[in-house]
């Protein structure tokens, strides 16, 4: 098989998946360091080892964290799935650029307003990111109906 | 590279995507929605902004709703990941689609079941789910034995 | 399109796939027999048709098992979509080889002293993993650059 490498579809799907990954890569760091500053530990080894109080549960600017890795990982790993499947079944690359450029923008504006707790603004990027999931899906499946 | 579009066995995989990340996204939208038909918010901007009571931890509907989602998440992702290897390795259209058929209905059938509570249905489409995937673990590594 | 089969950084792609896709469910079913052993349920239907007690929330051990899982999979699955794209992008298999050995080693032992409590060995394979990662990242950015 040749290399993908001179498909502009597949280098926006890297470019996407890049940026994704670091976003969620970043957000379970974040919380390992916001827990950190917060000098609490959730695993009794780490209290033993690094100090800190021994929690039972995670204190609300760690959960806050959290609960957006865990928004992050519910939504960007379909959409990622799904994008290389369009990639691969031939999708157009002017698609490809536009829809994941909208979900990239979406997800990055979503932590971001998550982490400072803005409303509606939240709801609006979760909605947009989530539109552009359901328009991969329609190209998805109007590629397979074309064949 | 040629597309895939015409190669059954992505075909395959193209339409177990599609229908297992509706599964995930269905799960992660619908607790959304039961948690406001709880008239609660885990988020202190989501309690100002639309109203509801702000909770430490979500209210048991809730939290199946989250659970359900979380197991879908555990099966779901390493399936798509060795669903594609599969496909990608030359593996058989015929395999792919008994397979993947197996796995997406036990999946479809153990979300019905956990968010209506049903026992022992829920742990028999879990280990279905688990041994389609074993199944395709081991068909990989024969594609790969066999060279 | 040709099958991947004879691409050896495909091979090794599939095989640290098939490694980590274990980790991740053996990991998930761990955390079921955990609770099984502490006579425990999470959910009533559970207790109903299995005995245990009913209870809010799971006890240490089980907990335990879940954090291990739950960094196992915010750690895994970006390195497997990024760890395609470096295939599918034309990628070394050499590098591949190295990266992917790197990336699996750290995980299995990161998920052994998790379970054992070891600390400051947790940290350090959990580093050893993202720095695999931060790796592939920059070895996917040269692939692009480079064209």
């Amino acid at each position: 098989m040749n290399s993908l490498q001179s498909n502009p579809a597949f280098i926006a799907y890297a470019i996407a998946c890049l940026i994704l990954s670091t976003n969620l890569i970043f957000l379970w760091a974040f919380s390992g360091a916001t827990r950190g500053k917060t000098k609490t530990a959730i695993n009794p080894e780490d209290a033993a080892k690094f100090g800190g109080t021994l929690v039972e549960s995670d204190p609300p600017e760690v959960a806050r964290v959290l609960r957006a890795h865990t928004n992050a990982q519910a939504n960007i790993y379909p959409f990622l799935f799904l994008g290389l499947v369009f990639v691969l079944a031939g999708g157009s690359a002017c698609v490809a650029q536009i829809i994941f450029s909208i979900f990239v923008a979406a997800r990055l504006a979503h932590t971001f307003v998550y982490l400072k707790g803005k409303q509606p603004w939240r709801s609006i990027f979760f909605i947009i990111g989530g539109l552009a999931t359901i328009g991969l899906m329609l190209d998805i499946i109007w590629l397979l109906i074309r064949g």
